[in-house]
């Protein structure tokens, strides 16, 4: 089973994965949480060229390094774990580059959904929750989590900041437009809700989806 | 204009490039030489990224990490300078991607096409000079050539005595079905000729495809 968490920066998706994470192995699943970009040696090396690069690499370029971090993730980790009952937890996979590098930074949809289906060979969440919060809010959010490490070891602090509200408004209404296109899969929040609130949501739609725990 | 020069490693591709650049100089001609990956900032960091992985990562990894540099180097680099009316000469460009990942490596070509579209923005060159060579021959021309700090300085050396004869068997046979595919601007030549007299049937392919000198 693969399970992916999608939202802007601020949106608590990590919380989320947390806790998700925790009620899965509580209740005697085998779980893999990853992060994308990274999860391989080269991935992890990419990740590193991403964050380095992000004031000088184009849109395009951008796209290709995120989808080859993909590819060896998904080849090298995510199929052999799925192959082995895991339950896989992604925070995020690629509906962020549809979301990001599409409708924020204004990169064809078409082209960008054929780099997808290559960089996963296809492969498709079975959930996918979406935590939906206004860029402001997710602003307000972050400065006051500054002082906490969590959000300097990502170290997009600064890049949320740089890049403008009216980009992370494009990002977000990507998003909308994703729910609503793959509602299938996906089950949108609103991120403002009370953390345990949402948690309980996404272990029912879980419990729903796969072998009863 | 835009020149490309392909072949398996020990054709004789630099060798070439600097006679052409050379000749074109000489002739008042602004003339631009990159090889890939490489040729920006990012691009340089890839290219570093794809030396040191060679032995971990997955074929698609590294077609898309090629894909990332190349995109960087059309976006920035080569557009611009063709807009100014440069001669641009490249020491390999997609057409390697396609003999190297996909003939090579077998990855599907169809698959390759789209992404080679992409990550070029549908540039073609107006002459690809193809120098052809078995992998045997190739391979005796590295090896006397291994006290040249050129053989060391592009670090293919050891990748190429440890991929195998048989895997530059399939790349040379691809690079033989691309020159009949694409006839209109390859131009094959026998690698082991004499070299000044390939370089003089380049100049005159260049000439009668541009403005005269």
């Amino acid at each position: 089973m693969l399970i992916t968490f999608e939202g802007i920066d601020g949106a608590g998706k990590s919380t989320q994965v947390k806790k998700l994470e925790k009620y899965l192995v509580d209740n005697g699943r085998e779980v893999l949480t990853l992060r994308e970009p990274g999860g391989t040696v080269v991935a992890e090396k990419i990740r590193e060229l991403l964050l380095e690069s992000k004031h000088d690499i184009t849109p395009m370029g951008e796209l290709l390094l995120f989808s080859a971090s993909r590819a060896e993730l998904v080849q090298q980790v995510i199929l052999p774990e799925l192959e082995k009952s895991k339950v896989v937890i992604l925070d995020r996979f690629f509906d962020s580059t549809t979301a990001y590098q599409g409708y924020g930074r204004g990169l064809d949809l078409n082209m960008l959904q054929k780099i997808n289906d290559i960089s996963t060979f296809g492969l498709q969440p079975d959930l996918t929750f979406f935590l939906d919060i206004s860029p402001e809010d997710a602003l307000i959010r972050k400065f006051s989590e500054k002082s906490l490490p969590l959000a300097f070891e990502n170290n997009e602090m600064d890049r949320m900041e740089s890049s403008g509200l009216s980009f992370y408004q494009r990002v977000r209404e990507g998003y909308l437009k994703l729910a609503i296109a793959e509602k299938k899969r996906f089950v949108l929040f609103d991120a403002c809700s009370d953390p345990d609130t949402i948690h309980a949501q996404i272990t029912q739609k879980v419990n729903a989806c796969s072998t009863p725990l």
